[in-house]
């Protein structure tokens, strides 16, 4: 996507560091972060410099080949080579425990590395063939998407699944930025998404970049606009899909999805196929993340004066409770737009499109 | 309710001036602000200085009562005394469009003043009736509404419906404060409510003021927590209540309502009777207020060196839509507690209770 008329992906390596916009800066600031280390990446994982369900995975793919490119320059000697790698491969899958794509990344890097006689350049080789899969998938998920978008449509979507939380292109965001270049006449509703707002800091940054209308709504206005017939469709990315169909998404995402089913609103996931997990039997397996409660208590914007601040927004003393996930039952779900079609959410399509 | 050891209304009036917790300040700061005509008051009201159905109505039935004041003090002529009493009416019922608790006030103390032969002391006296009748409502709806609550439950309240929002005790918080006196175990989820934050700001505020168990959830967390079995009972409060028993709150609320139905959890709405618009036949009769995008895009805080600054928190150049309010259609409310018992929310029921 183009930033101030130069492309970018949201995520990159040069071999030995990982590049990543730093999603914390956004809106208010655009710049590049650069993890030296595996280490340093899982970090940028863990405070979410870098965040979304396919950005994570590209990244935790990118910090597995870094630990092998780590294990030269640490001269690691080869009879601890592979306890090496293990090790760095369970901190980089304790970062975050939701989203699927970030173990599927890691585990597609360690077992190429693994098949290689050259670990190190197989691993790197993969962490790319991912990146490059991860858009190629999102562009597909993009020209599906959009045959469900009708001209003149009001979309609603929740939290960011956009070029951000990818490598490229997105995947809720997709469709809509398609059928906009395509001519259609298309609004978005912007769930702001608290806690941490990334509908009203991203998603709503990403639509003004590409010229696309929209409006930031509080979380709480959802029902309200779609009782009123402003609300043609809802489309949400995934963190990860169960075999039967249930889907983790950022909180909330419950919320719109039983909502839009009360008022007959069709409700659309958006999601490449390596966001299902297929060990997963329904969304009960799939773990939800508690985050730190500050982030509830705590709001971060720009002042007046161009500085920003991080300011409490919560009664003093009172704590909080910050689940970031929830899953949405199948029966919520109109249908999966992945790369390789749009599905139904149940097993028999999910088992299918797998194979 | 005692803030810092002293006992403390909401709003009140000495005659000439209305005196209201500056609800704006809270909880950083504990401030009294003095309205010293009904043009003043109708400021605090505009602004929400003052806010909360009870509340809001008192200080507008307290405006009323400065209004007829004011003819004394400006030496209206009589030939011109209801042509000035009349547009101070029309003022005060412009602040704000929803709750009908300020048109109930209102029109009761311009009715009294119409009625006596000394319209100037009726207005006051009316105004002061329509206040202590608000905290007598209150403490019985607190009565009522504690037998709802089971000794060790898991309560959701979305916004402030607490004594902030009324003269004193409050309506959905009523209840609450009544069941912990007598020794229930109750604990309170407390939806942070953007874009104002009333729940985050005012609720638990008034939470910790009495000690009552309560963690603050960003809005997006009411369908999880509910669909993980942590919620026994939602309760509310309400702007406006039509005769087929549809509730106007707080935007947001309709989700939550949507939500505890889908999850078998019963959603209680706890309110005076003189919140009942008996010529609102439905909710699509209830005038839904717009207010300022900045409430969204905008959020004050206190920084760490103690200054309250107003940050944006959105992507900049992005606009809102502000809804304040939604209507809960009856078929998801399993009951109003009122002053005068807890009713079904239908037509048969409300006929009755208001006769």
């Amino acid at each position: 996507m183009r930033v101030n008329g130069q492309e970018y992906r949201t995520v990159w390596t040069n071999r030995s560091s990982v590049f990543m916009i730093d999603q914390n800066r956004l809106p208010f600031e655009f710049k590049i972060v650069e993890a030296k280390d595996f280490a340093a990446s899982c970090d940028a994982i863990r405070n979410m410099t870098v965040r979304g369900a396919g950005a994570t995975g590209v990244s935790a793919g990118y910090a597995m080949a870094q630990a092998f490119v780590g294990s030269q320059r640490h001269r690691v000697q080869s009879a601890h080579f592979w306890d090496y790698i293990d090790s760095a491969r369970s901190n980089i899958e304790r970062t975050r425990p939701t989203a699927q794509n970030l173990f599927y990344a890691v585990n597609k890097v360690y077992e190429a590395a693994r098949a290689s006689e050259d670990p190190v350049s197989a691993a790197l080789v993969e962490a790319e063939r991912i990146a490059d899969e991860d858009i190629e998938n999102c562009k597909r998920i993009g020209e599906f998407g959009q045959d469900l978008i009708k001209d003149g449509a009001n979309l609603e979507t929740h939290c960011n699944a956009g070029w951000l939380a990818f490598v490229d292109y997105g995947t809720a965001l997709a469709p809509i930025y398609v059928a906009h270049r395509n001519g259609k006449k298309v609004f978005v509703y912007v769930d702001e998404t608290r806690p941490r707002g990334q509908g009203a800091r991203l998603t709503a940054w990403e639509l003004r970049n590409e010229y696309v209308p929209h409006r930031i709504v509080a979380d709480n206005a959802g029902a309200f606009l779609m009782s009123k017939g402003e609300v043609d469709m809802v489309i949400v990315g995934a963190d990860r899909i169960a075999r039967n169909g249930d889907v983790a998404n950022k909180i909330g995402t419950l919320e719109k999805a039983i909502c839009a089913k009360e008022f007959g609103i069709p409700f659309y996931v958006a999601a490449p196929t390596s966001t299902i997990d297929s060990n997963c039997a329904s969304g009960k397996d799939i773990p939800i993340e508690n985050r730190n409660e500050d982030e509830v208590l705590f709001q971060s914007g720009r002042t007046e004066d161009g500085r920003v601040e991080n300011v409490l927004v919560c009664a003093p003393g009172s704590m909080a409770e910050n689940p970031a996930f929830d899953v949405t039952r199948a029966k919520y779900i109109a249908g999966i737009i992945t790369e390789k079609g749009i599905i139904k959410p149940n097993e028999r399509e999910i088992i299918k499109i797998l194979s």
